[in-house]
């Protein structure tokens, strides 16, 4: 059993890494810590707990401690996972790196760089590789490694056998993201009730940029970006608990109908991690469904425990000259914590904790 | 003052017609029929009126009639609006043309003909002489013309000034559409609530179809198709009473920066109508919102009292080579009602009533 | 293992019936039976399936027949559980018992008669044995037992130890019902959104009358009416999915103190149902939450399995002389389905079946 | 014209008192202010306007000034209306009456001293005369006058008319309350959607203490309670934005039909202030609704252009021997802003200003 903390573990994406690593059979959950008034209460005491199951027991009597780079080493933490603000993580997760320890990060800073794997393990699991050349760089005996941005998450895993079996080009991604990617306090009822909100901050440019990483290849020295491919996307905030729904239209290098669109993603099975026996890893990254309104936010945003994407009205687009779809996934689960476990999961398989 | 009637008067686009023709200048709305049960009841009694402004006066105490082309040849009727289902549509209106009524019909049904005019008036005034030709080919001593689709109204208002300006070609739009564009009982509470659904039936085709013919051109003998234009679509129903909110992505066959764009959008004034005086032409039907996160349906859908599109976050698109932005207009009013009013105006103007 | 059936099984209530026996321990699901369309489908194909958790396999492949009496018999199912409109199990539902068929009906119609035991097994288990009078006075084989009203059950519940230790008066009961409640496509979104409908129609008076007769008597010969109480209501529909909040105001007999109280609500463990090993039996049918601002619908109404009351908020009464709460219940469990289904293991328990 | 600030002018609250005042017949708005960082900004930037109609002209270019007694009294301003929270409001209002200047308060502090009128016009106009009380107790040149809590303002309005034909004694009033009364980021969407909260803070004591003082007696000297009425509130919030539904049960001295109490609450002019003239009065404070399910808050909010308070649902309670119906307020208008206006021109009237 390796040991790990959360890191802003009273946040949205916090319960989501508390609840998948309070039972995790690799995982024990050894500390909990925020940057919030509540540390010193257990973590039942401190934590607005708003998911959909109960908080798990293993978690109840934890001491919610303030973020301590000390007190993880002092415990020998072996991995950190990360639900900080983005100026919190920026320079704290070094320093952790630094100090011998692995940091799975859900924050944006740092996901760019060529010697940080972005990884969304059954697309681009090779990446992790780029941790050697990150130490090696950097002068780290531990290592960060990302989470992708929810959005981009859910996109390119349905991107992925597209990519490989036919070739993209250009994809156009538009987006009706739920709530709870603004955190527990982010968007108020007054603003979104009988509205939406169509400006998320920052979230164009990460699907756009980090897509075109997460799709690109690690050639030993450094992951480059897949220049063969162009992004744009649109994103929006809608009256969703949970559940990015995502309308792709998608570029086709070589022409497929329809069906053969289906049965490669209905086919993958993310050779990258599969096989591995990693324990968060969805049987079906992708699960199809065909009913003509499919999917939903409420209806399938679980499926896979949340960590399958959920693809529908895959359809041909003669405009771009592919494909249009559906694409659902769980934002805090596929596009955050889940993502996160499953990285850890490979780190440990790969020998790099 | 010309007499006006409402077909499918209880609807919610019915209720719009109702709303817009009760203290019409130009209009006398002497008659409201509909299919149902509540014929034979005043309005008032027949009704289950939502809109946020209360039943006008003028109509409280009309009776509601069965549709009935004979009594509105005997009320002599000058025009009539329908809010009908398409198949109740679809047979009725031509019997309402043959008898010298002119009909402007909110079904779609017919949309695509070529000698029957699709008309969003600040985009495609001049389409209206296709009656003409409509009379002579079918006999009809009245007409029959038609009200765009909801969401392509809104879409090819924004699209114009772009196309005289720039040129565009590939058009990708991605919609979250307004409950009342299913009318009153469209979508259960139980299957929105936390949720979207991401398909609204035939609303594609309609979108990507009749664009291309409002963007089009009439040669004296036909209305033609713009096929320099190629147009996808995704749409989606959300958690909003009205307004329908749209992320265009458009390419431009002439380079133009975003405030180039946004210029030209904010300048136009829908030549093809404008200083004619019709009372239901906004003054501008674009408004250009700046802030970073508008338009948004509940703030922004009256704008110009229904009639105006809101565009804001205009963006360089480079995936397209061109712009991406949001619009948003109310799909009852601007598309639907308050388009169909404008279309009598134009159609009085012109001679033809 | 019993055989049983549900009728109704496409609906909300029904789809909870199935859920819950699909994999019970002393039930085999044999039938699934509806009025509709579907029928001759696989109960997957035929059913809109809207609960939170996927639907279960066993289930999947089940024909779904219309409903069919001669058909039941004949696959000698014991226990039909009835998700059915009033009118339709007014007629249906006699029938049945008189072909030897133990019928447990979510119907309203019968419930207030006194030979018809309508149960709430934590507080009248019985009750149970009006079923032998039933068979006398009727002529029936089989029997019809009859789960309460959904708002009734959850209060009913939260009265109980209130009655029996302090004794209770007049008792003022304002709901804030769940969409649920009113079926798959009860409530339009159009009507619901930013608003809510103050009225269910029936639903006060059976809240009235219901109340009375579960805290009643079974004398033997038939159940009576508990008159001491006098009980009023207002019943409210809002805006979530599942679970009925109910703010209850209580008269109480003798004097108690806000914690006497609480105490007596906690260890209340149903008595007349203790000890018998009845799988759908909640661990504790009341739940205390302390928090300010508990209990809440989307956050407790899976709390012991659906089963649970959650109870909230107990404060001083000086207005009734008594005390106030909130008292919250899964209404398609607690309220509807899970009865059901406790009061059939009951019924097998007793040897009824 | 009398010149009138806001100070909290960029609230809820606050953005009513500006929509009301702006034009105003009687009143200059020639202030605005707020504690916030916006000071300094034109109201136009400051503002993030969410009402259902748009920002008034007069408001764009006023100055948002920060909270300043010596500005308000430099600009001779007359009367200031305060939408502040507690804490500013204590410390705040007595400086400026002592400063000669007539607060009109929608804050809670003061509410139940005896010689500060808390006024719902039409129900208590004459304990106005406590501000001679005030004046003489305090030593102010200037005066406080207080509006009712929202849900009170309502409430007690429906029960005047009942209170001066029957007399009543016990009231139960259970609340669904408008997301809009927790101010524009009070209750975050991740905690209300597919939710309720069935607590707001401080709530119900004042419903059941400022009830007794609005229906109290003023005897020349201070404002005495009516201890004869006994109230008891839950208090609830609901997704709706605007507009707090109330079941409302209640205890009549004198034995009177439904008919009579629907006539008596139909006829009710608020005599207190009727013939008076006071632009914001409605014409009929109360307005009733005879269909089954209204009032709705969506649909009725607007009544009265908000002031009126709409009833539905008058049904006889055999519990409490009375009447139990549904009221409907606005929440920000007649339950704040709306009801301060009319005070304020109250206080114009009677020679006060």
């Amino acid at each position: 059993m390796k040991r790990v903390a959360v890191l802003g573990a009273t946040g949205l994406v916090g319960q989501r890494f508390v609840q998948l690593l309070a039972n995790h059979p690799w995982f024990e959950l050894a500390l909990v810590m925020a940057s919030e008034r509540g540390a010193g209460k257990t973590y039942a005491e401190a934590v607005t707990w708003v998911l959909e199951k109960p908080l798990p027991k293993q978690a109840f009597e934890l001491t919610l401690y303030p973020i301590n780079v000390d007190l993880l080493v002092k415990e020998k933490v072996d991995i950190v996972f990360t639900a900080l603000p983005p100026d919190v993580a920026k320079e704290l997760e070094p320093q952790l790196a630094k100090r011998g320890i692995i940091v799975v990060s859900n924050a944006s800073p740092m996901r760019l760089e060529p010697d940080i794997p972005l990884l969304n393990p059954e697309v681009n699991a090779d990446h992790i590789d780029a941790v050697e050349v990150q130490r090696r760089n950097r002068g780290w005996s531990g290592a960060v490694v990302k989470v992708p941005n929810c959005t981009t998450a859910i996109a390119t895993l349905s991107l992925k056998p597209l990519a490989d079996e036919f070739g993209i080009g250009r994809v156009v991604i538009a987006t009706m993201q739920a709530l709870s990617g603004a955190g527990l306090t982010g968007v108020p009822s007054m603003l979104i009730l009988d509205n939406l909100i169509p400006y998320i901050e920052g979230e164009e440019e990460k699907v756009e940029n980090e897509s075109r990483k997460i799709l690109g290849f690690f050639n030993g020295n450094r992951i480059e970006f897949n220049n063969s491919i162009s992004v744009t996307a649109s994103c929006h905030r809608v009256m969703v608990l949970e559940g990015h729904t995502e309308a792709i239209f998608v570029e086709l290098k070589t022409r497929a109908t329809v069906d053969e669109v289906v049965k490669v993603m209905e086919e993958f099975r993310g050779n990258k991690i599969k096989g591995m026996g990693l324990p968060t890893a969805p049987e079906k990254p992708i699960v199809i469904r065909r009913e003509v309104d499919r999917p939903q936010p409420r209806l399938d945003r679980l499926e896979g425990n949340g960590m399958s994407v959920v693809i529908g009205r895959v359809r041909e687009d003669k405009t771009l000259n592919g494909v249009k779809y559906i694409a659902l996934g769980h934002n805090t689960i596929r596009g955050a914590a889940g993502t996160g476990v499953l990285i850890a999961e490979l780190l440990v398989k790969k020998g790099y904790v």
